[in-house]
């Protein structure tokens, strides 16, 4: 059994999106303690900036020699669809920033597509393989609300991930993450504990529903009930 | 009289965003021939990865003592800043690229609101200042097409530039861009010919009404019939 983690937060410490993700990753542990996890953070450590090169090298005639730009960049994301393509599930956890997807996330995705098993990006790469999209807002992004629409991050990843490479995502999403520590969000404080408490639940949830829907069918008779 | 051009095509020889955005300077230029053209080429430069260096630096205390990198991070951050806030028209060239906006876009964007001066990102910042967003993307995404909605780009740049920065946008968009080089598009070559020169003849339009609504009111009135 192998799981993919991405991991997208700037922050090591207080990190809404990692926390969560570590909720969905024990209940996975739990069921499969020897699974292999397989870890990209483009938070703590940021992808080299070959996407130009990546592109360029995706792009050349056969027979045409690649610079060593271009060799080192097309390694990278043979490395990067290595992992993403060989999992049996996912985990993403991605904060919103600047109301939109981020850009160490978006370069991620866009070396990927540069692979030329990924190439095509609407051919449900993934088709029908599980996996957890956990968000973290600072604000409050609530149909009613004045930020209502504001989200682009969402609308973007649900359409890649889901739609185009045909993963099965479930999402667990914090907001109001900044009420703690915005002055003018105080009167949120309250709704905010809420809201992670419910989005922390909602990660375990999935973590759990994913490593039942994974258990091998052997296993899973044994613990039905006669 | 200050212009400022952002360029964001990977490619320099038949870009289609370059050459609608050619359209638009040349008729600033027409009015203004002596007007100082600031550029920012994305495609052709690209920018360093210091984004996480930018962060902690626009977050660290004061008094915190700055490294290096940190440094360096602040002072393009400030160079980008300038050169946004000191213009009177804006012309932005970007190409749809992977449904969304382009990484290299969205990291000038996230530069940019590490500056303290445009640290509040929804603030007006450029409040009523004319600009010109010159798009293409290479399918068709019109609404009833398979692609509707596909467009991550548009509602993104409007909400940033237009929403919160508060350019007044005037756009000139061209689909069907990869009509010609694509064996699959072949049946609408003709409609991406048509949709090309629409798009040029909109872009042109729009160039020519910001040159004349800067125009200085004395010269407007000598120009008015009596």
């Amino acid at each position: 059994m192998k799981f993919f983690r991405l991991d997208a937060s700037l922050r090591s410490e207080g990190s809404v999106t990692r926390m969560l993700a570590d909720a969905v990753e024990q209940e996975w542990r739990r069921e499969f303690p020897d699974a292999q996890i397989v870890r990209r953070d483009l938070g703590r450590n940021p992808l080299p900036p070959v996407w130009p090169e990546a592109v360029a090298a995706s792009l050349s005639a056969p027979g045409h020699v690649r610079s060593d730009k271009q060799i080192a960049a097309t390694a990278l994301v043979a490395e990067l669809a290595d992992e993403l393509l060989s999992a049996d599930a996912y985990l993403f956890a991605i904060p919103l920033y600047n109301f939109g997807v981020p850009q160490h996330v978006r370069h991620w995705i866009d070396l990927i597509v540069t692979d030329p098993r990924a190439a095509d990006i609407n051919t449900q790469l993934l088709a029908g393989r599980p996996a957890v999209l956990v968000e973290a807002r600072g604000g409050g992004y609530a149909p009613g609300t004045p930020r209502e629409g504001w989200d682009h991050l969402t609308p973007y990843l649900r359409h890649i991930l889901g739609d185009m490479w045909g993963l099965d995502l479930a999402t667990a999403e914090a907001e109001l993450t900044l009420a703690d520590v915005t002055p003018a969000m105080e009167h949120l404080r309250d709704l905010a504990r809420q809201q992670l408490e419910h989005a922390h639940a909602t990660a375990i949830a999935h973590g759990a529903s994913i490593a039942r829907r994974l258990r091998p069918a052997s296993q899973t008779a044994e613990r039905r009930p006669a």
